[in-house]
């Protein structure tokens, strides 16, 4: 079944962008063309169609504890809806207490992301979704493990042989990701200030939040947080203080991916503190100050500084709607 | 200000007990009249009125995980509402992944226990609420340290002020405790079938749950099992297999406290698996059985613990509204 009237508010019009159609004008229009305003849904993949089922599944999995090997840790817990579907502390705590070495970052709008994780090793949100899971650090999770689980509730049998009707033995590896995926894929945050103002809204932002746009484009910001996550979705070196982090380099072993990590979106950047790979950064102006310092090689002003930090402030847009499930 | 209407279909009609307005009969009127209905709100305490303002400030202060030590567990972790408001492992795991000593117990209808706690060492909802935040083996946190970062929040600041509009510092471990009560009072479940039976809907339960019904009265379940949330609140001795806790003892340190635990709830006493104050019971025929054998020295047959756990499938009741809040 292709997805349903309950769903239809928060995916429809995922095709309408609007960032032309401006009557009034502020004299920015030639900076407000060069964003993208967040559409409601990202690209769905061909081989995972998006269906209500499969939302439904995933909304399911995602705040199941039983998929970890103490029985206590969801995805929802470092991605937890409370905080910006991230944890607002520096580095994960997982499974036992132990800490990663990353920042959590938010689920929030990663269907946009051409890449997965802070390296980017995983292309997409179905390879992304079974690494916390089995990460010791983290759920700590044997996959063959979780999925024995699953089998034992009744109600996941109906679930998943809901959302693959034809399969005999529907909860697989395979399926536990492409559903994990599907209801992240729902998890987007349009109509934020910014967006609005991008629709034509003249006066949805401030007059500081513009200063701030027309900054972070004249300084470069845009040059790595383009398109409509305000991410390039590439890798970029960056030293942060107290990091020594290899970043992309574990990925690959070129010694010129030392240090790089994936661009991270700007939406709901107010909101998913504290910031950089190893979170060592607490404000949004700090990290403004850091990125000038290291990406661009700039000394931003304090004026710079607030009105950079009172534009990404409009990049926080409406949280998406989701249940919190009833579980087996 | 009192409840507002948005809160109103949760909480109103509270006191609206209807046990003998019985228009047909099934013939079983005397074992009905032994139940009481679940009212919609439990006792409020004099000296802490639930208002809409607690209620929603108690709501953020339980999803709130800044008050645990790592920041990652909150009230919710273990009281998860998408597990009957437990965890449905056998003992709880807390900071650090520490297995504790007892069973979650569900947060569903606290407010009409008389004790909190399995060994009953906190009169009521604002005693307890206090408890597990310090607990080394739970949140792991000390109370001034939790103040503290809450006070670092300006939404805590406005949300504590609206809640306590006339103190001057009004994030404070009372108010922090009252909070948290007033929501937990909010956490019912009427309406379940049994209370439809009990308000005359002949229909709402099966005949086997009505069997069940009657063999927990004829065996005497009912003499710690009664009241709206089915417990007496008083201390029973029991060693479940397994156990080697002290129960109440460890509370009054009498030698006939020895293993003495509160009659706990049976309301949504089928979504609140595992069972016993160890949890190392997994299934609801099992637990009815070890009752019986325990409790009232009976060898119950397999049709009477059907029949009995048929009955105790209908007191689940209708899940609370509540909402994943915004946190700050």
């Amino acid at each position: 079944m292709a997805i349903t009237a309950k769903l239809l508010p928060t995916l429809v019009a995922g095709s309408m962008l609007v960032t032309s159609a401006v009557i009034a004008d502020d004299g920015l229009g030639d900076y407000r063309n060069r964003f993208e305003a967040l559409p409601h849904l990202p690209p769905i993949p061909a081989d995972n169609s998006l269906t209500a089922e499969k939302v439904e599944l995933g909304n399911m999995l995602f705040f199941e504890p039983r998929i970890s090997s103490s029985g206590v840790i969801s995805c929802a817990t470092c991605h937890n809806p409370a905080l910006g579907w991230a944890d607002r502390i520096p580095r994960a705590v997982g499974h036992d207490g132990q800490i990663g070495e990353r920042n959590t970052p938010t689920v929030l709008n990663s269907g946009f992301l051409e890449s997965q994780f802070w390296d980017g090793r995983e292309p997409d949100l179905e390879g992304q979704a079974l690494g916390p899971i089995q990460a010791p650090v983290e759920m700590a999770m044997e996959l063959d493990m979780a999925i024995k689980r699953l089998v034992g509730f009744e109600l996941y049998q109906e679930k998943f042989s809901a959302a693959y009707p034809d399969q005999e033995d529907p909860i697989n590896n395979d399926n536990l990701a492409h559903a994990l995926a599907s209801f992240q894929r729902t998890l987007n945050t349009p109509n934020s200030p910014f967006d609005r103002y991008l629709h034509g809204d003249l006066n949805a932002i401030s007059e500081q939040a513009k200063e701030g746009m027309v900054a972070f484009v004249d300084n470069g910001c845009i040059a790595c947080h383009r398109g409509p996550a305000l991410t390039d979705s590439q890798f970029h070196a960056i030293q942060v203080p107290g990091s020594t982090d290899l970043g992309r380099y574990i990925v690959t072993e070129e010694e010129s991916d030392k240090y790089r990590f994936r661009t991270p979106t700007l939406r709901n950047v107010a909101v998913t503190y504290p910031y950089m790979n190893n979170g060592a950064t607490e404000t949004l102006e700090e990290a403004v100050a850091i990125m000038g310092q290291e990406m661009l090689g700039r000394e931003f002003d304090d004026d710079t500084i607030n009105s950079i930090t009172a534009f990404l402030d409009t990049l926080t847009g409406e949280m998406p709607k989701f249940e919190v499930p009833a579980l087996p």
